[in-house]
């Protein structure tokens, strides 16, 4: 089992609909005469991460998973995002990095031992990262960007969450 | 690529987890003072589902995918749920039936074609389905009945929301 398809085209697929997300809040927020970024510190419970550090979480897992079972180096990023146009570039910057990814780079990776930096000294195979930690944490803070803004009047609906899907005749 | 490991364990794995949830909104809800059933019809947005709604789908969810995938006939539920109480038996019925499962039922799945209900004519991969629609969707639903609870303030973290991992030494 190659982990490619399940991981890079669709964190790519479900960065581009975060990036359109972010654009129907950018038009909501014209419509309603309010300064877009005031939706950045937006979160649904006191102790919750905000919708800045939602896009950032999601950024991240987008490079972690495939640098981590490809054993690639991904790019850095400071979390210094105050802006809506600067979390587009963030986002774009993501993309830009899983188009390096080619399908051979995650040859063996289902296999692979996977260490996470807070347990550094254990270990799941690639499959179970895949299956058990990354997808569900990576959907997990994309489903909160899309519930603070949804939270906040932005008209989103399941159709934006999901994006296209290859229905074929 | 046989899809049982992707499906079948992860979305029991993910029902005890959401089971787990709602026993700690009733533990809060003891605390606080306020019946449990209280939170049923909470949402987030005025036209979004319930927290009833979202684990009646995320119920769903969990038998159609392994369901479609194997062509085997699923419990139906009608989605009459009230109480805490009959949202857990829900839950059990589902593990039940995610219980009768062996990894040779998905055996082919990942290139069979698989249609939507809503749009019966069409057809996806197997892999398509489970990478690009049912996983997605699935962790949507369970991160709202997560988003839900903790808005109204049930103590919950990122590893009530992942559950175990397999780590090895």
């Amino acid at each position: 089992m190659n982990l490619f398809e399940l991981t890079v085209p669709q964190l790519a697929k479900t960065l581009r609909n975060v990036d359109r997300w972010l654009k129907s809040a950018e038009q909501y927020a014209e419509q309603r005469k309010f300064p877009v970024d005031n939706l950045i510190g937006a979160r649904l419970a006191p102790d919750q991460y905000p919708l800045v550090r939602q896009i950032q979480t999601v950024c991240d897992n987008a490079k972690f998973i495939p640098g981590r079972l490809a054993g690639k180096e991904w790019p850095a990023h400071a979390d210094t995002e105050t802006t809506f146009e600067q979390l587009h570039a963030r986002i774009t910057a993501v993309l830009t990095y899983l188009e390096t990814f080619k399908t051979s780079d995650l040859e063996g990776s289902a296999e692979k031992k996977i260490s996470l930096p807070w347990m550094q000294s254990k270990w799941m195979t690639g499959i179970e990262y895949v299956t058990q930690f990354a997808l569900p944490n990576f959907y997990f803070h994309t489903t909160l960007c899309y519930a603070i803004l949804r939270h906040n009047g932005v008209p989103l609906g399941k159709n934006d969450f999901i994006g296209g899907i290859p229905m074929r005749d």
